[in-house]
């Protein structure tokens, strides 16, 4: 609204403003932001019902001096109606140690999906997760609330699932297991995200074999005939609270609250109407999870949970000290998913795809106990898994025939820098924050060419081998590889003798 | 800076912008506001080399869309440089268990007071406060901090104070205690704020007698001649980071923490140069504290933080379950402190102000233990303390003949609200919550004249009887009254048959 600048004799920085101007009462402070020219501030306001007239919006002498505003000036004022909601109140209440029911977490919810949480409350709402334990009652609550944010599918059949926290770099096994659980003829209409801190996404991988922006619909008549896609899902309206709270509270605090974080995962299945799930928590320096102990607890509750939302879910802790296969980046991803659906990949992504698909044949009671993983394997050599594949890129809108040639030979002419090794030995330890740093610096993943190939990721080199190399956007971005490399020390190449001491 | 707009092919609420626009790199995503016409969002941003160019701020379609901009179009953008800052680091090191020194504090004093904390930042390092205890390191670092946010005062002798935690109405000592503490000789520059949620700040009383806003070099040369005076002192410069974190993280949330509030209290001493002080900690229902065991353990931290500020201090806990004196609101208080000055007054005013006085000339080494309120009690007695608060009211720029008498013709043919006894009986509750809201609701402290006079506190009343008294600004704020004590209950009067059960 507009309303006219009267100078306050009050040193504050906050404003005084008519209750007349506001529909309702406002008890508490509120937070207003004022705009003129191509300007504006954020400022707290107190309601008065003397000091200032309806129309008018007080400031004091400092704060008008600030902002070399002018007495009489019009300006734009704005509030959210934040600092009385109920969401924020039930907020404070939870800080204070309350318990949040459905209907608290619902009202919650709805405050993130108007924007009318305010950012000390987003962070107020984060940190009452950071400090104290949400009780199961209350992370199922949260789940639900969250997945009532937006859209609930129905496929009429049941749906499986795969879903990995993330946290190490390479995993590009979502491109392995669809194709391989949808050649069994199991439903999984997968969504998968963008990268956000890492070097490649699922959806960042994928959408270098096909479109990977599919609508609900599409996504809907795609999976009755190839049973499987893997799309991005953001215009399907998956439980799209979880992507607020995530962008308005967590990041700027660069916190990640464990009840938060379940919470997310279960609401987007929920929407999704997945029946049968199969977590894959990546354990090892550098990820998420650093120990067995953590990673087993985390399974237990997400189980647990799972279960109370109706959802059979297994989880399987993954050795992840070093990447899952050899590549990192969008395309060189995309490439080596491609190799190995043809039988011709790494060890560690076949291993850890198969591992994965098995857990979920025997969730759907396809094969007994211990035998999922071999039935899986089966499928992928048997090249089922490929056909599939070529199916499902078919029906995204990609090329059925790309192949993984095609997609290295792109890469010609870009700037590389060969990592050679310093001196006979092996490459015994990957430090994967530094190699996900560095894929990002090459320009992964927004330049879906960059990242990373490993050439000796655990065989013994001779002084001047290759052991990686990495692809960049620019010779800029080249330079703050070469930076980060010697800063973080990606790999470290060294013979039995460590050192020797006299 | 003003930047294009470009669509960007991301369903996201965020802003992508070319690293090139910023002086250094930020790697974090960082709070942008975006302005064009008279309106602005805020949004945040991740840094790109790729999508957009220099020049260029990439939104998405439908955060275009909403905001119903046009691809091309010049808005300002602007940036606090905050999710970068190493007091936002700091912050969130804290959150995670870090313990905070003196330099750490400087550093988050110093983002507070360039405006680079963020509103999820300020609400962290005030939660960090809530969730988890700080240590006594902690708060003396945070208090030295604070108080070299602002000027240091040096009165070049000892300087003596008395604080009030606050919470409980009608508690108009400060004006009694300055007088007699002044009146014996000992240096006093009292300085006091307004009310933020009470019905009168003691420098709302004092403004009835006096102009409270002096500036440093008006309160050294009038102590020089009264050796006490009593102002708001927002002028001198002192600690001023205190309000703006209270202001920026404590009231947005309604949350005001333990060691936050010490610190706060002591940087403001620090930056007075208090040497000797006596603390007021009103224990009572509806109070900030409501029993005794909590006060005496707020009292002990107190006592030892101020120890180790090298401040002599001494703490009072004081009956607070009914208001102090008879009134409540500035003029009303006003005149009753006159009055008491006087020799006038009621007793649990005069009672207290000679208690904390007492506890002050006792610290001073001016009279033995025990000794000090009957010290203090022969000064009011005698008339010297009315005499110097006359003093000080002129050394002020007030009417130094002032009389209450005066003060309360003014109130003639305001709105008046008369609580009668609704049966034989005592006032035995009064509830001191609702005798603020109701006070603030008549208009106090804004309306210096609006407030309650109590005529029977404690004595047996008959029905009918006048009990209280309530002075409004206006006929609509007496509606609004009349409304808070039907639900409020300000007090309870009852015969001593509670009930009959038959």
């Amino acid at each position: 609204m507009k309303l006219t600048l009267k100078e306050i004799p009050l040193d504050s920085p906050f404003a005084l403003i008519n209750e007349q101007n506001f529909p309702k009462a406002i008890t508490y402070p509120c937070q207003l932001r004022i705009s003129f020219d191509s300007t504006y501030f954020p400022v707290q306001a107190y309601l008065t019902s003397k000091y200032v007239d309806k129309g008018e919006i007080g400031l004091s002498e400092s704060v008008i001096k600030r902002y070399g505003l002018l007495e009489g000036t019009e300006v734009d004022v704005q509030t959210r109606r934040t600092f009385d909601s109920v969401a924020h109140r039930l907020i404070i209440d939870k800080v204070k140690g309350n318990m949040l029911n459905k209907e608290d977490m619902d009202t919650i919810t709805k405050g993130f999906m108007n924007a009318e949480i305010s950012p000390s409350h987003s962070s107020a709402f984060l940190l009452s997760q950071h400090f104290t334990e949400f009780s199961l009652d209350e992370i199922e609550a949260m789940a639900r609330s969250f997945a009532d944010s937006g859209k609930i599918h129905d496929f009429s059949a049941p749906v499986f699932d795969k879903h990995s926290i993330g946290g190490v770099p390479g995993n590009k096994i979502t491109l392995l297991i669809v194709p391989i659980l949808a050649a069994a003829g199991l439903l999984i209409p997968k969504t998968s995200t963008y990268a956000i801190t890492s070097a490649s996404g699922t959806a960042d991988t994928m959408s270098v074999l096909a479109p990977v922006e599919l609508n609900a619909d599409e996504v809907f008549d795609l999976v009755k005939k190839t049973k499987g896609c893997i799309v991005s899902g953001r215009d399907m309206g998956i439980a799209p609270v979880v992507d607020k709270i995530i962008t308005e509270a967590a990041f700027p605090l660069g916190i990640d609250p464990e009840s938060l974080f379940l919470a997310g995962i279960l609401a987007k299945k929920l929407a999704m109407g997945v029946d049968f799930m199969c977590l894959d928590i990546p354990v090892g320096t550098g990820t998420k999870v650093d120990n067995e102990e953590d990673g087993r607890t985390l399974a237990r509750l997400f189980v647990s949970l799972a279960s109370r939302l109706g959802i059979k879910a297994e989880a399987g802790l993954t050795y992840a000290n070093v990447p899952v296969g050899h590549s990192i980046g969008p395309a060189l991803e995309a490439a080596e998913a491609l190799d190995a659906l043809a039988g011709k990949g790494p060890t560690s992504l076949v291993e850890k795809s198969c591992e994965l698909a098995g857990i979920i044949f025997e969730l759907a009671g396809m094969t007994g106990r211990g035998l999922g993983k071999p039935f899986a394997a089966d499928i992928l050599h048997s090249g089922k898994a490929l056909k599939k594949m070529r199916e499902i890129i078919e029906g995204q809108g990609g090329d059925p025939k790309i192949s993984s040639d095609e997609i290295r030979e792109k890469l010609v002419g870009k700037p590389v820098l060969s990592y050679q090794a310093p001196g006979d030995g092996w490459p015994h330890t990957w430090n994967n924050y530094a190699l996900k740093e560095i894929a990002r610096a090459a320009g992964a993943p927004g330049d879906r060419l960059a990242g990373i190939q490993i050439l000796s990721k655990k065989e013994s080199v001779r002084k001047g081998e290759e052991v990686f190399r990495v692809y960049a956007s620019s010779d800029s971005a080249l330079d703050e590889v070469r930076g980060l490399i010697a800063k973080l020390r990606p790999v470290i190449v060294e013979s039995v003798l460590l050192e020797r001491v006299a």
